[in-house]
């Protein structure tokens, strides 16, 4: 029997907040830093590999947060996740995005219908629909191949799928099943579509419209602007694009699309990049092996969610670490910190995944919690970083816990030596350097050049970025804001923080305000 | 006199720690906030304004930060700063990017040079480039156009000049003065480099390497990397590459390149975009005259910074605010939050310039210092933010003062009608609509739909983003920084928290290691 609990009422968590700190200069710096790297580490899906060496963790607190996730009952409530219960209990909705990877337990039916399958049939049709396109059945009304695929589509429509295709354009070229570039319209400035429609050829695009609900109004608004475009240029609209939304919505069943293709209510946006959202564009551009793969990444990273003893569990590992970052030594933010420019947009992904997941002041039934929740979560790839903000990480009056990624080897293959090693040595050089910079610290006599240390961070390892290892990380990331979700006791799948911006809008476009907005709306010109 | 006094040593400060708190709701929404809102603007140059009525500031506190800005001398520690006094005391140097787009005051002359002349005669030079470029005097050795500019650089040589480009890309095309498309190669991962040379036509490509002292590890090893391609490609490196440099570099008087450029230590490299690292590429890219403009918009904004009276100084209001949220109201991080999708990247330069210069923890004098510096910076456009992070904002249970760009005009001049309003129409009902969403908040019965409200910001209102605008809002970011470095007493213009990581990274690749460092090298190969 689950019971959902604030941390704050939790032995465990007692037990945490009397644990004593670990010094990471000490622990770190001496003869047994090797040793810790060697032992605190936990494999991954996709050949990657969980260190958190230095973090500020040693036995007595892994057992500790061990506790933690056995009496927050994390594993079980992992599993009425995936087995289908209403877990999003603001808008009673199941939690289902798990599903669009693979099987992880029991079928879960939902009106006569087995979601796994619902969630593979699309895979199906879309998969179909690439294959179609690749092979020249399905062509603009000239009877040419289509080059190029654009997403439409905002926050979870746009921030997975962009930080995702972004990390296999490069990976793709070099294994020659690039078959579509792809681009995205997002932000309801109008220029945002202008310029994107001004770098493509639109006679040789298909467009991906995305909304769940169908009703999202930057995407209808972009939607608009594509059709005048593709009109303006003798185009007839609805042979260039295609549409993902859910069954229920006016997108559903129209016309204008070449196609439709269905996700539902319990796949948050945020957390649907491996549904059709992110499937159609990814199946598209890279073909749909590719995408199965990914696919194949994230449910092999999925299956070690399940695993209880923590120490194999590392999504739930970082998470607790995490929760003992944020409440019990007081860091407000922490940084994304991929050691790969594949990766530069997935700082922004997470960031989305996290904050919107974890950013609520009360709890699951609605009280508010006494402690804090999701922190502030930034982040650009290394080394660029390192010549920017990295000077307030390193000697800033805040600790910013990070969280790196790195890959032994590059995507492209090409590599020059310069002073005996690669870039891609350097680049990994410099990523082990930051980490023991960060723990270790200098003494200098100089205060100026002095670093304290005791910086805390972890780093996620991988032989290369490629489909599989993407997919474990992704899932890596999804299931640790869960399992973050459940030891705050809040409901990581709504966002009602969104709603009352989108009323306030509707009232100025509208002209029904007064007062402040009022004020507001005169100084810009609306 | 100039006094460096640490700010909690100041009496206007301790006043303000005791000043009675605004309470946001009550003053924004009740029927004085439109009262507020006319009241609490300042003007700025390039047709912009400062609205601060949704920041916790009312008329006594205000008269408190005007007593901060006296008592810490803040005017008169910009006007030595532009008057060539050693301000960088830490690498004892000058700081004169001002100089590079105006002469605030007397001349500055070092060793017999007048800097505003120096910088003005580099500009001159470029100049003289970027025309004969466009006018096709110099060309490839086919005799042949250039037609794409690719900085190579990083940090403070890529960061500004990026998000400047990219802030006036669509404003070029708009106005037919894109002369040239810009890219930028930036990480040491070779990747990075190497998907900008497949995407771009090498044998019309110009390269600007950019590197202040001629050793950056990044900027060299991807020179090289450029030139194994043009060498490979049958062409000569030296007739494709200009350098950007300080005049004692190895780069400065090398045969490698068509011309050279010059900046010096006076300019530091985030604060480099108005000097010769930003001015090379974007009069190559847009024209002279574009660049010209920006600067002149730079230069007006910056004249207001010296302006005594706090409320007619835009730039050192909104520093003290800062100071106030961070220092008083106990805010670990900010928001920016650019409603235009040109400044995609003008929130990444902005963490730097922030973060690099301000996230310190000793004084001028090496002094440990007793209170917060620099806060952490983030921020993505809006309205794509509102649909990710912008949860955690509303509802999450630390506090983010957030600072929205908002312009009247977008700068394709294409736009939709959507239910009567223009894309442009909706993209600023939406920041007036957050702005006092942020503020105001909203009771509701069901506790996951309040909206607690008192979340304060600010807006830098605009008719346009165009050059001069642009300069303007570039202009009043950096001396807000500058001015917040000044209270806090720290250094704003070195940044020792670099070095350390370089220093260990060179001892990975010269196998020079042991312990933890030796280990982490053994988990990435190298």
């Amino acid at each position: 029997m689950i019971s959902w609990k604030n941390l704050d009422t939790l032995n465990a968590y007692e037990e945490l907040e009397k644990a004593e700190h670990v010094d990471l200069v000490e622990a770190m710096c001496g003869e047994n830093g090797a040793e810790r790297v060697k032992k605190y580490s936990a494999s991954m899906a996709g050949g990657l590999t969980y260190n958190y060496a230095a973090k500020q963790v040693d036995d007595e607190i892994l057992k500790v947060l061990a506790k933690l996730a056995d009496e927050a009952q994390l594993v079980e409530k992992f599993q009425a996740l995936y087995s289908g219960e209403v877990i999003n209990t603001g808008e009673k909705r199941r939690v289902l995005h798990h599903l669009t990877r693979g099987q992880l337990g029991e079928a879960v039916v939902v009106d006569g219908v087995d979601k796994r399958n619902f969630y593979t049939e699309q895979q199906r049709k879309y998969t179909e629909l690439a294959n179609r396109v690749h092979g020249g059945e399905v062509t603009n009304a000239a009877g040419e191949k289509f080059t190029t695929v654009v997403q439409i589509g905002i926050g979870g429509s746009d921030l997975g799928p962009r930080a995702m295709y972004l990390a296999l354009e490069n990976w793709a070229k070099k294994n020659n099943t690039l078959k579509m570039e792809a681009r995205f319209i997002s932000n309801v400035d109008p220029d945002d579509a202008a310029a994107v429609l001004d770098s493509i050829d639109v006679a040789h695009s298909i467009f991906v419209l995305v909304s769940k609900s169908g009703t999202t109004l930057e995407t209808l608004t972009n939607e608009s602007f594509v059709k005048d475009a593709l009109t303006k240029a003798g185009l007839d609209p609805s042979k260039h694009m295609v549409a993902v939304t859910s069954e229920t919505s006016p997108l559903a069943k129209s016309d204008n699309y070449l196609a439709a293709f269905f996700m539902d209510d319990y796949i948050g946006g945020r957390y649907s990049s491996t549904s059709a959202v992110g499937g159609v564009i990814l199946s598209l551009a890279f073909g749909p092996k590719v995408f199965e793969d990914f696919l194949a990444g994230a449910a092999a990273e999925d299956a070690l969610s399940k695993e209880r003893n923590l120490l194999e569990n590392p999504a739930m590992l970082d998470a607790l670490i995490g929760v003992y970052e944020r409440n019990v030594l007081g860091y407000p933010s922490t940084a994304v910190l991929p050691y790969s420019q594949a990766l530069s947009r997935f700082p922004a992904h997470l960031q989305q995944l996290d904050m919107e997941s974890n950013g609520k002041s009360v709890n699951r039934f609605g009280d508010s919690v006494d402690y804090p929740t999701g922190p502030v979560i930034f982040g650009e790839p290394g080394t660029n970083g390192q010549h920017s903000f990295y000077q307030l990480l390193h000697q800033g009056t805040n600790i910013v816990p990070l969280q790196f990624v790195g890959f032994k080897n590059n995507q492209m293959g090409v590599d020059v030596v310069i002073q005996d090693s690669t870039s891609q040595q350097k680049l990994c050089a410099n990523v082990a350097a930051q980490i023991v910079a960060f723990a270790c610290g200098k003494e200098d006599e100089n205060p100026n050049k002095r670093f304290e240390g005791g910086r805390p961070s972890s780093i996620i390892i991988g032989e290369q970025l490629t489909p599989v290892s993407l997919g474990a990380l992704l899932s890596h990331f999804e299931n640790k804001v869960m399992f973050q979700g459940f030891v705050w006791n809040v409901n990581s799948f709504d966002q009602e923080g969104v709603q009352l911006g989108k009323v306030l809008a509707k009232r100025v476009l509208a002209h029904e305000t007064d007062g402040a907005l009022k004020m507001y709306s005169e100084l810009l010109d609306i």
